[in-house]
């Protein structure tokens, strides 16, 4: 925290009053100063090509460094460091199932930079490979730093613009909270989601563009293009008023930011139904070895379920074509089949609803978050009973998708990890009175938990930036 | 949450706007309509005498039901009910530490019931014995029910008025959060703390009395009168405006506690600080045997440090001295000595700042949350460094002192853990510019921060209950 420079330091208010106005105005300038929206692509390609990598499937004893512990079986890096793929039992009153997890102990930051330039809020973004995401180069945060980079920004970093988050130096802070990531595949994951401003010269480096936030808004339109780790600090943004009267959806949207607008249940009711998801739930979740997962077998290629759901893990090569950038080798997690998160929405009363969804999922650091109202690879259930308004989802004809574009999960540890985000808009099968562990909230009542950690799951968040790019 | 009513149901506003007035309402009403403060005393001499218990040291093999488990020495009782004495190991990069702990999975609810009499709010309050109190009769919640009978309210439950918290016909929620108890003897223990408004008719039961906020607050005042659960929920209800001129720290104090009144470090600094403090906590905790302490003896009587600081484990038995009662026994965790908790206060332009701790403890869920400036046995330090600040607050003279009052932590599981709570005024000695791990905040931040769990600790939650009682 800065200096309270003795007790002669005035006060400021408690919220920053001007923040949420001038998000608007940069949400509501679709050219930039920097770089058009419609030459992104060309600047895109270009940074491709100066960093051509190629992906290649190889058997587990070819990773470089990586080896299955003996007496574990668990896969990790002879530095250890990075992470390792260790095992899960989750038990529940009525069920228990074991899985791989990725263990991965370090708190990083994923943090973007935003700066004004002729009077508009612009923000530092970044055209990063990382070997899972299907075209490799997307868009990420300013930066992406484990801890043990952010440690070391006293002496000399060599991740870009972290002193700006880290350093005694840094900006003023927008927003700055430890979100979880997929519990279905992290053990107990987190990262510090931050925005923050400067104002003084901010060298630009290749393979960073500054955008403003209506280019964003607008690319977040497009398959494929923002990554995870933008979508999910771009969610932890204050909500940007907005006086839409497009379509009676956005105008609902609008007043669904508003918190001056109502809503169905009170936010202490909200919380209270919360607390009372949080405390029924029963689970008892153990970290086990890795050779000893009962339903998972392993080959030379491949660590899968018998019954071929859910995902299996894998490893890769990474290799660059040029000589002054070294390659890598690490294990995958590889999903089995393009995945779903909708949140499904109503407007009550004039105000935007979204039904929420409190899950469970193992990996949690507190067995539940709030998610989409649906959350699922469909394959795996083509012969089992699909999860709640699944089928209400998949059958939503285009007049009821609001929203809907494909996004890649965490590139950096997801192989071809592809969902489809849909905002559909309900019709008469789903229910007012939803059943026990959905809600309807308010997309403000939603942005109010974001500023603090382990109430909404990366998914949903992903959905709120989705939301938050409709204007 | 209750039912939405189809489409048709009208929207509320988020906040209710009716509960922060309607509670100042009764935090002015010193004279409440069933139970005149004077008489209060004489009620609980009452409730004691209907009550008899004795207290009495035993040794461990002759606790009923409880045994050290052959193994791992872990005491537990032979219903696999209760809690269970463990061992805990944290290891910090610099330094690790071997203790034993309770382990209580449960979530419990302490829940206070709230109600209109001729127009002010009174508290349903109960006179409870808990055999580790000093006086063992004290002022608790409505409910202390454990999860265990909490899934009993259908069936019909042993705890009188569990109903209002967890039925279906429950009242209107003015606070539910889960919130942490104390992180040095617990192993993750959470309480739902909940405040629910009814409007029906509620039958009094014996050990049971409605008192107004007011009265409340007086009884803050005493020493070893409302207990521990008593103080961390009324912790969590919402600031109550006052706009007190009976001196300047108490025109300070209200400032604290508007929201528009500004504060040194805006909210979104005060939450970036905390993530930058529990991003940056390195622990590694692990259960372990209870027979396998490093540093820690057992007799028949008690399991103590070598160097006998901090606490003892012991056992004891509950007798009750009528045939209608049943008696008990448990082990107990008995503290050596009078702790301290104490915040430092001091005004800044006019609104009173606290000085808050980012403090780690063992059985946290989450590593860090925020404690009073000071809180520690000065005994365990008679021969070592204090920690920072006890030197000033041992020294604050009584025109410092604005709080001050001596009380219990929970007696159902700590023997004569007792603590005096200050507030106190900050002399010269204590910077503007705080060292690591240390913030000014005002009371209404902290406040908002207590909506939510895991950021504030119970002692810090009393003494937000302490500060709350002056107006």
């Amino acid at each position: 925290m800065t200096s309270t420079q003795a007790r002669t330091a005035s006060l400021r208010p408690r919220e920053d009053p001007d923040i949420p106005a001038r998000l608007a105005v940069s949400a509501d300038t679709l050219h930039g100063t920097h770089l058009p929206t419609e030459q992104f692509s060309v600047w895109m390609k270009e940074r491709e090509a100066a960093h051509a990598f190629e992906v290649v499937p190889i058997p587990f004893d070819q990773l470089n460094g990586w080896s299955f512990h003996p007496q574990t079986g668990n896969l990790g890096h002879v530095s250890g460091k990075f992470f390792t793929v260790e095992g899960l039992r989750v038990r529940q009153p009525k069920q228990v199932w074991h899985q791989p997890i990725i263990n991965q102990a370090e708190v990083g930051i994923l943090g973007i930079l935003v700066k004004e330039f002729d009077g508009v809020l612009h923000f530092l973004m970044q055209a990063k490979m990382e070997p899972g995401n299907p075209n490799l180069l997307q868009l990420s945060p300013t930066v992406q730093a484990t801890r043990s980079n952010y440690m070391r920004v006293h002496q000399g970093s060599s991740v870009r613009y972290l002193e700006y988050f880290a350093g005694a130096e840094r900006g003023r802070v927008v927003a700055d909270v430890l979100q979880s990531e997929h519990g279905a595949w992290f053990y107990r994951k987190r990262n510090r989601n931050m925005v923050v401003e400067v104002t003084g010269d901010v060298p630009l480096h290749d393979d960073f563009c500054w955008l403003t936030l209506g280019q964003i808004n607008e690319l977040m339109a497009r398959d494929n293009v923002v990554n995870m780790d933008a979508r999910t600090v771009l969610a932890c943004l204050p909500q940007v008023p907005s006086s839409s009267s497009k379509d009676g959806f956005r105008s609902a949207l609008a007043l669904s930011r508003d918190q001056d607008a109502g809503a169905l249940h009170t936010t202490a009711e909200v919380l209270s139904w919360f607390s009372w998801q949080r405390s029924e739930t029963e689970l008892d979740i153990q970290r086990i070895a890795l050779y000893d997962l009962p339903g998972w077998y392993r080959t030379d290629t491949e660590i899968a379920r018998e019954d071929g759901r859910f995902f299996k893990v894998v490893a890769a090569d990474v290799r660059a074509d040029s000589r002054e950038v070294k390659g890598w080798s690490q294990p995958l997690f590889q999903p089995h089949g393009l995945g779903i998160a909708a949140f499904v929405a109503r407007e009550y009363c004039g105000v935007l609803h979204l039904l929420v969804h409190a899950r469970v999922e193992g990996g949690f650091a507190d067995a539940v978050e709030l998610g989409p109202t649906v959350q699922c690879v469909p394959w795996n259930y083509r012969s089992s009973d699909s999860p709640p308004f699944l089928d209400q989802v998949l059958a939503a004809g285009s007049s009821r998708i609001r929203y809907e574009a494909i996004h890649s999960e965490e590139g950096g540890r997801f192989l071809e990890a592809e969902s489809r985000y849909l905002i559909v808009e309900a019709d008469h099968t789903v229910p007012d009175d939803p059943p026990d562990g959905y809600a309807w909230v308010t997309v403000g009542q939603l942005a109010d938990l974001l500023r603090h950690g382990q109430y909404v799951n990366v998914q949903a968040r992903t959905l709120i930036a989705c939301l938050n790019s409709l204007r």
